[in-house]
């Protein structure tokens, strides 16, 4: 019933790619790591944008719009970011095409080429910093709280599908504030919305914390970030805010008024979260049938599915839907009722099985003597009879219960595959055996970091918010160390 | 009061780009021909979005992603098609930029040449169809009804704000069909829905009909369209529908397998509208006192400013616009308070006659004494006193009032200028005196068509939809017509 899939036990990362193409979530393309999101993985996408848009609009963001390419020089005034960016970038040298001259087709014309290259934008501050310039003059014209959802380019060497693209798709917000004070708490508000997010839409559960300077967004003071675990141990950054300080101020000479008419450079924070998070959904709750979709990312709540010879047992059965979407009428639950007769119900059940439909009802010629529906759960594969009559409630109830039968499994995995460690063996053996996060003790130094890195894989993923002070000794070089960091492979 | 706008009387053209930065619509960036779509533009725009993609899905289609860049050997793959977008487009042709040796900067790096260059989507029908490819099969696979939200650059050398820039966002609808009615049966489908959304939620009317073969989309059978009048009598197209018969599905090589076995190739059609709304939108109804909003499209309803002394009158006046927001619950009025103190209510007045907002409440002492509130329409200026008690149904009541009034003045506006003209003579005097639409008798050449368009600049928007079959003579070289076309000079 798998529809071929292979098992997650035997190996993950093909599991992975085949359930994102099988379940008609995503494909390459014929454009080098550039990815078609198909419709489905599409309204998926959509269901994430539409809650997050939501908790930006709740927070007094707005969304604006702004230019596609950057000016090659843009991207250099801020010294770290260039270094971060430029040796990714689609640079887009000539404005026109014409016929070879040998008929062969067209080429680039020499003669349009363009006095300054454009980068195709890698991430956005550097054109958005230049625009605020000249929407800044005052501490009236503060704070600045934007948003844009747009596609982005980076160009990978190693691609895959929606965890690493050439392409993708993201929303950026940029935002300008008077104070150090008021810029650093919405680095953190939005690390907030940003965790519940994953937590209460995508049943993901994530740890909140800060990159060490390593890990840090190229331009940023500092980095926030929310880690979250998959199945198979390895760790996945699922989103990050970044406290910009006066970097990019100072960059584009972004200054304002104070009341008391001093001059000052703007704060900044930026903060994102993309079609990666397509991949985390898949690899926190999929298993070897397919996906498993929490109710409040499905596009489909209800599937139905008719077993039946006659006609007019389908006629009946008609019936019996007309009666379960009106009960369920004002309830925003997605029904589809599959009557195709092109595949068999046992078609059907894998299909939707493997598109991570919450729940399936089967209404058979038993059925519809006795007034009952087979109701089965995708995430526990429960099956049970129930009565028509109240079918609607119960199915209310029982999308709750996946919801958070979802996060619970996930939560639950994520505290069995998280390790504190004392040593930098049992640090290597964990990481080998068990995986997971591992918490242990760091000095605090890039070297150490790097070394652990190189010998392991392991990086650090982020000093937890929770972290508590306790004194203790680097794993590594045993000096000491203030509180212990959050280990992973990762993503 | 007017903030400073020209007058459209004086120069329409500079009252347009003067509204457009004014009242926060959108700007010109420092990307040559690329602009910024300000947070109160970009409002109006997902508002019009959220309109359109509701009707897309209620006609059956649902939403994907497919890649920005294009590989320059797809463009070139239907003929028509290369020979329209080759000239404006952007093109990539490395991916890495690298440490100028001077250290003067970043420059690109000549080692990071691509083998094929690509080329950013100037609109994605190649992409897609090489994609549908491998989508389809069978008669099975048929329709797919798939529409896209995405940017799209085409090189314009001489730009304006949502009228002509080089990037703009749009939605592009690509399907693909069994038949060839089919697939003429959802081009003009998507027309109606384009021409009902300009009429109902933007209140522009439009005439309906079909491109002449010079004036159609590159690659296309027949392109439908929906052309509308602003108000110094130009013409602008809002919307196009292509019927594209079989020639992306011949150059793409998309066949697929009937009922009967038999192989044949794939229907298809593309339809779009775009960013240009906005600026169709913005000239068809706002004043010398800045934009006009149709109910439907403007982010703020009801703006609330308050007239007051002493901080206990605001205070008496918050409790009133508690009021008036309890007594519009649930009605999807979006109500704006504005209780800055930095600014004058006559500053205020202005600047949202400025943004269109439809209603503007005022709330002053005297008022407070009589249970009362002035209210004041942005389309008619009107204003009036009103009972507190029962503001809520009122509001309602004149908003539906605006959206009619504000189509009807449009509709009146059309059909006085709209004319239809025997002769050359009176066709370019007509032109030149009255402006708008013209109807006239044309033979069917294409050398006519230009002819008439080098001499006058005039082009024809389109055969009308409902144009009656009526001989006549064409009124340039006297040859025998069918029916009458609409002429205009277009944006």
């Amino acid at each position: 019933m798998a529809k071929g899939l292979p098992k997650r036990s035997e190996d993950y990362s093909q599991w992975y790619n085949e359930i994102v193409k099988k379940a008609d979530l995503a494909e390459h393309s014929a454009v080098r790591g550039c990815m078609v999101i198909k419709p489905y993985g599409y309204s998926i996408w959509e269901k994430m944008q539409a809650a997050i848009d939501k908790m930006f609009k709740d927070t007094g963001h707005t969304n604006a719009y702004f230019p596609l390419f950057v000016p090659k020089s843009y991207l250099s005034k801020e010294a770290d970011h260039v270094e971060g960016f430029a040796k990714e970038c689609a640079v887009v040298t000539h404005y026109r095409l014409k016929n070879a001259e040998d008929g062969s087709g067209v080429v680039v014309d020499p003669e349009a080429r363009l006095e300054e290259e454009l980068v195709v934008r890698p991430t956005s501050e550097t054109v958005i910093w230049n625009t605020y310039k000249n929407w800044i003059q005052s501490y009236r014209d503060l704070p600045i709280l934007v948003n844009q959802w747009a596609n982005v380019v980076r160009w990978e060497m190693r691609t895959r599908l929606f965890l690493r693209t050439a392409e993708f798709l993201w929303q950026e917000g940029h935002t300008a504030h008077a104070t150090e004070q008021e810029a650093i708490d919405e680095t953190r508000q939005m690390l907030n919305v940003y965790a519940d997010f994953a937590q209460n839409f995508m049943a993901v559960p994530v740890i909140k914390g800060v990159k060490t300077e390593t890990e840090r967004f190229p331009g940023a003071v500092d980095t926030y970030c929310i880690e979250a675990l998959m199945q198979d141990g390895k760790a996945l950054q699922a989103g990050t805010s970044h406290f910009l300080g006066q970097n990019f101020a100072k960059a584009f000479d972004v200054r304002f008024a104070g009341k008391d008419g001093k001059e000052e450079f703007v704060w900044g924070t930026s903060w994102g979260v993309s079609t990666r998070l397509m991949g985390a959904l898949v690899m926190a709750h999929s298993d070897d049938d397919g996906l498993v979709l929490p109710p409040k990312l499905a596009p489909i709540h209800v599937v139905i599915v008719p077993i039946y010879k006659k006609e007019e047992q389908l006629n009946a059965i008609r019936e019996v839907v007309a009666d379960i979407k009106n009960q369920l009428d004002g309830k925003d639950v997605v029904v589809k009722f599959d009557d195709r007769d092109t595949n068999s119900p046992g078609w059907k059940f894998a299909e939707y099985e493997l598109k991570g439909v919450p729940l399936r009802i089967a209404i058979g010629p038993r059925d519809l003597e006795n007034r009952t529906v087979e109701l089965a759960r995708r995430d526990t594969k429960d099956k049970a009879t129930y009565q028509l009559e109240g079918i609607g409630d119960k199915i209310t109830v029982l999308l709750d219960e996946i919801q958070a039968n979802i996060f619970n499994m996930a939560q639950e995995r994520t505290k069995t595959y998280t390790t504190k460690v004392d040593s930098y063996d049992e640090f290597k053996r964990v990481l080998d055996e068990k995986g997971g996060f591992i918490l242990a003790h760091w000095d605090g130094t890039a070297e150490t970091e790097e070394k652990i890195k190189d010998e392991t894989k392991a990086t650090i993923r982020c000093i937890p918010e929770d972290a508590v002070e306790k004194e203790g000794s680097c794993i590594y070089s045993g000096a000491p160390s203030k509180r212990r960091v959050l280990f992973a492979r990762a993503y």
